[in-house]
C-alpha cells in the first residue's frame, strides 16, 4: 500500500519502519526536518513531506496520523481537504470515544486506532521495529465506518505482528481507564505514600514494590494527558476502585482475614486470566 | 560457624544452601522427613536433625528459625530450653516490633532479621543459590541485643553476597507496611476494580497492568498473613494512601492539570531514589 505517517514519535516512527519492511511504500511528515531525515536516513520512510498540502491529488490508501492527542482533530480536519474520499485515515490516539464521532463527521474514510505497546521513551530515536510484535491493536469503528478501511488496516497489523481487535469506541474508553490511566494514579499514590516514610523505606524496597510503582513513576505529561482526554471515563473507574480499597480497609480494621483471603484467591484466578489472554 | 536452620522452606532452604557453599557447618530440622532427605542429597545442609532437643548439649553458634511467622516465637520458646545462652538465635520474619520484643525476653541470644527477597514459590524445591545475593537483609536489635549476635548475622549476610541494613524494629514495620504490605492491596484493588470491566479489559491490558497487578495477584496466604502481623502499621499507611488518592481525585475532578503534573513529576524524581538506591 502507499501510506503516509504524519508524525514522527515513537509510536509514528515503530509503525512506518515495520509497514517499510513489510514492502508498503511508507512517506513521513514531520514538523521537525531533522526527523524526517534522521528516518529517511535510517530506511524507517521511502520519502518525506514537508506539509500536509503536498498529500493531494495523490493515492494515497492510508494516512496514518500519529500526532500528539491534541493535534489529532485538527490534523485531520485539514486532511479531510485535500485526501481522497476512497483514501482510509487513521489515528492512534489512546482515548476514543468523542474523538472517533468528530473525526468521523470530519473525514468520511476515518477509522479510530490504538496499538496497545509503547516504551518510556520519546521521539524518533526511540523507535523500533518489531514494537508492535504479539502486541493488541484495537480498532474502533463506528456503524458507518467504512468496510475498505477496517480491511486496509487488519491487513496492516498483520504486517506489525500484532492482534487486531475491534470494539466500540466508549467501550475501549472504560476498558483503558481500569486498566492503564487508572495503574498510573493507583501507583503514585503509593510512590507519594511511601516517600512519606523517609530513607528506610526506600533502602528496604524491593520488586514487589519497584512493580507496583513503575507506572506512576513514569512520563509526566503522557499520564496527566491520558486524564485529561478520558477524564470522566477514568473517574469512574477511580471511584470503583476507591470503594474497593475502602471495603478491603474494613476488613483489615475488622480483622475479617477470611474475607481478605477469598478476595486475594480472586484476585489470583482473575489476574491468571489476564496473563493466559496475553500469552495466547 | 556451625548453624541449624529450622524450617527448610524457600527462604530456610536457601540460606542453608549458600551458608553450605560458604564453608559453614549446616544442618537442617523439618517437620517433613522428605525436606530433610531432598536437601541433604542436594547438598543445601550437611546433617539433619529430628527435633529442636537434639540442639541440647551442643555448641552452636546460630540457630536460624525460618519458619512460618505464626511458629517463631513457639520454636524461639522452646529452643531456649536447650541452646547454650552463647547461640546466636534468629528468625526471618517479615514482622519484627513486637516478636523482637517477646524473642529477646524469651532469648537472650536473640537478634531479629528479614532478608528482603524471595519469589512467588514455597518449599525446599523452591530454594536456590545466590537469592540473596545484591539483597538488602535487615537486622532489627534492641539495646540489650548481644554484640556477638549481630557479628556473627553481618559475616553471614556477607557470606549471602546480601547488604545488612541494622534498623529499629518498629521503623521497619512502618517501612514494610508502606513498601511491601500496601502495594498488596493497592494492587489486589486494581485487579478487583478491572475485572469489573469484563473481558475486553483483560483483552487490551499490557505490560503496565501486568506490573501494577502483579503482587495483588500473588500467594493469598502471604498477603493475609503480612496483613495479620502488621496490621496496626498497614492501617496506618492505607489511611495515608487514601487521602493522596483523594487529593488526585479531587485534582481531576476539577480538571486540575497543573497539580496533577506536579505530582507525577515528583512522583518521577522519588521513585528514581528508589531505583539510585537499589542499583548500588
Amino acid at each position: 500500500m502507499r501510506i503516509a505517517v504524519i508524525g514522527l514519535g515513537l509510536i509514528g516512527g515503530s509503525l512506518a519502519w515495520d509497514w517499510t519492511q513489510a514492502g508498503h511504500e511508507v512517506w513521513g511528515l514531520s514538523r521537525n526536518p531533522e526527523t524526517t531525515r534522521y528516518a529517511q536516513d535510517q530506511g524507517i520512510i521511502s520519502g518525506s513531506l514537508k506539509e500536509l498540502g503536498e498529500l493531494a491529488g495523490e493515492d494515497w490508501d492510508v494516512v496514518a496520523v500519529c500526532t500528539p492527542i491534541g493535534e489529532v482533530l485538527p490534523t485531520i480536519a485539514a486532511l479531510a481537504e485535500v485526501v481522497a474520499p476512497t483514501t482510509t485515515v487513521t489515528d492512534v490516539a489512546s482515548v476514543k470515544g468523542s474523538l472517533v464521532r468528530s473525526a468521523t463527521a470530519l473525514c468520511a474514510g476515518f477509522v479510530g486506532g490504538h496499538p496497545m505497546a509503547g516504551t518510556a521513551a520519546q521521539g524518533i530515536r526511540a523507535a523500533q521495529r518489531g514494537l508492535f510484535q504479539g502486541a493488541v491493536y484495537a480498532l474502533t469503528p463506528l456503524p458507518q465506518t467504512q468496510t475498505l478501511g477496517l480491511q486496509r488496516l487488519e491487513k496492516l497489523i498483520r504486517d506489525l505482528g500484532a492482534e487486531a481487535l475491534i470494539c466500540d469506541p466508549d467501550e475501549h474508553d472504560q476498558a483503558v481507564a481500569a486498566i492503564s490511566h487508572l495503574p498510573v494514579w493507583v501507583s503514585a499514590a503509593l510512590i507519594a505514600t511511601a516517600s512519606q516514610q523517609g530513607s528506610l523505606a526506600w533502602r528496604l524496597a524491593s520488586s514487589g514494590f519497584r512493580d507496583t510503582s513503575r507506572v506512576g513513576g513514569g512520563n509526566p505529561q503522557l499520564g496527566v494527558g491520558m486524564a485529561q482526554a478520558n477524564q470522566q471515563a477514568l473517574l469512574g473507574q477511580l471511584q470503583r476502585y476507591q470503594a474497593h480499597l475502602a471495603q478491603i480497609q474494613t476488613w483489615i480494621e475488622q480483622g475479617n482475614w477470611d474475607c481478605l483471603r477469598a478476595l486475594l484467591e480472586q484476585t489470583q484466578r482473575q489476574r491468571q486470566q489476564f496473563r493466559g489472554c496475553r500469552s495466547s
